[in-house]
């Protein structure tokens, strides 16, 4: 069994589980953060074990453009490439190529586009897609769909839905072709990457996994080559503990909901996605512009036809009450650069509600980002630094406000699991500030 | 005492030794990191706690520009302000507005000059300078001196040295008069300071000390509130393991030798100012542009007319390869922004010498930076994906090869010292690869 999805507990329609992925366990409602290029950006891979990340995102479109997937994969995978050996998933490209590139162009065959980075052509079809998704080896993967404009008529909303279905089996068909391509198939596949050819220096024996921070702390003060040594057995030590991936598996396909604004096609949709067997099952086309309400609706119009037993994806949300709604909605997993790219604006999310760090009246603020919050950059950095970070366009400005966005949408989730757990989610949810328009 | 340097071992020329200031111990010879505007650009203060940092350079130009001396010392001094409880070393500004500022005019009275952020103007006595660096707070302080730039005639050179020994006095005077004025003179000084605000809402203790890393990770798996309630127990405990200032201590003020590169004004320089007693002195206005062997021959001409029995700081130096080879003739302490603003253009130090991460032979390359390094960025990312950061120009690129510089300088430093202490530093200086032109 290459994924698995068991529910550990119900509380009205919000649900907790565990999937459990190539690399690694994730725990359920869970929200991914976007790292594009491989990097979650400003934040080191370290800093987000510490948060408790669990999966992270990368974009298929900008890694098949740079480095390339070819690349990526001669590197081992996502995974390996970029040292991170907990889940990952990519998304189809589909997106980006309709909001990112160039002189785009949909056919029934897929769509011709040029590269936003130097006007190169290029054309993604479900194949294509697979292929590169195949390439770069998340442990979850995509099907290739059309993300409908919004506003969209009734007429192109069908069309559009339509094609992403045909896509779907085409993204299948190709996938269940080739899925035993993956680098890691097949294999005892060791992640972390520097570390081998700094291991063959100085010892024998498999060398896989990173000196946790807290191991290289306490050894700064010792010489430097006891330090080497200790950081190579360490290594050692580590890759013993560690799981590589079980050789066998595979990659898991989710499907995508589409349907535009229209609560009867995201039925159709769904129950005409769910008719291919798939481990997970997404909502797409959401938050592109339309009134949150409608939003909400289109969730609640899909998700009674997406099966119980498999995980539930609503792509590309939303704030940090947004999310809590959704999982009330019974959604399971969510990703939104929201929290990244809002930081690196120097908008950050507390328990009071959202704060513009550059604003003056924090100069000579001495208190926390947020008092509630037990993160790192609340532990130690006052508001007043935070702003002159900021206001002095110091890079640390975008790591640490980066690192409290995270801590705050993760520690959200958290509180969301424990809630859903002892059955309180009900009254955890009420204490959410609604949304500007609340469930409806 | 607020300031005391021991010598612990000699060899040759060289020593190592601990100088005690009122914000803690530094082991030397040290090499301090600058961090310009209260941050060492891109790396945030835990990382450089795991690198072993033990005392940090701000500009006092920097800082009186932004966020402003009076703001700084409100919010409780630099140490306070950027959340760092180590020492820290301010320069008088002396360099910066040669260097940085526009349309600089310098009288006997001081240099009067126009900010590079804003145009407007301004004026750095020795007695304003000084008090900047007590509003400021570091524990070492520097007199305003002129750097006297290169090249410069005999006469020149003669005339700015004898105006720097002037403003040394003025300095000095101005220091005396002024120096219980530092914001933690007579005070058990907690130094960080969101948690005051933090802790306030869930304790009634006192709460200074930030959680270390390795708490916080193990603490992930808890409930967010359990994590909060720990995460305040444990700033408890930090803060009472953890000294604060001893009250009545007061900065340590450093003079600077000049006299342009002529080896008899340098040797006038250094036993004119020794003639005011103080602290530790610094031989300035080197590695202006001047050839390596000069700059070698310039603190062999001053070192011998400096005491013994005091720290001598070269300013503003260098490559990892000369840091050592200044040791060898003497120095105690030194600072550069080489590492960092190196690592920030993909320029990288390792024990086989410079890389440029951009480099295309990187981009297939999955060995770590240096094979022999044994920090955490070569513990876990290849060249590969580093290459692939910097092209893409995410920031992480930024913040993992400032990472690696800094632990190559440092770890350099440790060897050092260890070497000193072993008496076998001219075997270790003899395994160092010579600068392009080695000792005279």
């Amino acid at each position: 069994m290459s994924f698995r999805f068991e529910i550990e507990a119900r509380d009205g329609k919000a649900r907790t589980g565990r999937m459990v992925a190539p690399h690694g366990v994730i725990e359920t409602p869970v929200f991914m953060p976007v790292g594009t290029l491989g990097t979650v950006k400003a934040v080191a891979q370290d800093v987000l074990e510490e948060l408790g990340v669990q999966i992270l995102l990368n974009n298929t479109y900008h890694l098949y453009l740079r480095p390339g997937v070819e690349m990526v994969r001669s590197l081992g995978g996502v995974q390996r490439f970029m040292a991170w050996d907990k889940p990952i998933l990519t998304d189809s490209g589909g997106f980006q190529v309709c909001s990112l590139s160039e002189l785009r162009k949909v056919t029934e065959e897929g769509v011709a586009f040029r590269s936003h980075l130097d006007g190169s052509s290029h054309m993604f079809t479900p194949e294509s897609s697979i292929a590169a998704q195949i390439g770069l080896g998340a442990d979850i993967i995509m099907a290739f769909d059309e993300c409908t404009e919004h506003p969209a008529s009734r007429e192109r909303a069908r069309g559009s839905m339509e094609m992403t279905l045909r896509w779907l089996r085409r993204s299948r068909d190709y996938f269940e072709q080739h899925k035993e391509e993956v680098v890691w198939f097949g294999k005892q596949w060791p992640v972390a990457s520097g570390q081998l050819s700094v291991k063959a220096k100085t010892t024998s024996g498999p060398s896989t996994a990173a000196v946790p921070l807290s191991e290289t702390a306490s050894a700064q003060d010792d010489t430097s080559s006891e330090r080497r040594m200790a950081n190579s057995e360490k290594r050692i030590a580590n890759s013993e503990q560690r799981a590589a991936v079980t050789p066998g598996q595979t990659q898991a396909l989710f499907g995508i909901v589409q349907g535009g604004m229209y609560p009867d096609l995201r039925r159709e949709s769904a129950e005409r996605t769910v008719e291919i067997d798939l481990p997970g099952y997404a909502i797409g086309g959401l938050s592109v512009g339309e009134p949150r309400n409608i939003t909400y609706a289109m969730v609640d119009a899909a998700i009674p036809y997406l099966p119980e037993d498999k995980p539930r994806y609503l792509m590309g949300v939303g704030t940090p009450e947004e999310i809590v709604h959704y999982v009330a909605q019974g959604v399971d997993m969510m990703d939104c650069v929201l929290p990244t790219r809002a930081a690196r604006h120097g908008l950050l999310f507390t328990s009071e509600g959202k704060l513009t760090i550059k604003n003056a009246q924090f100069a000579r603020d001495e208190g926390p980002i947020d008092p509630e919050c037990g993160c790192k950059v609340c532990a130690r950095y006052s508001r007043a630094y935070l702003r002159h970070l900021y206001a002095s366009n110091e890079l640390l400005a975008q790591t640490l406000n980066t690192v409290h966005n995270l801590a705050y949408y993760l520690d959200t989730m958290r509180r969301v699991r424990q809630a859903i757990l002892l059955g309180e989610f009900a009254t955890f949810l009420s204490g959410v500030r609604p949304p500007h328009l609340s469930v409806p």
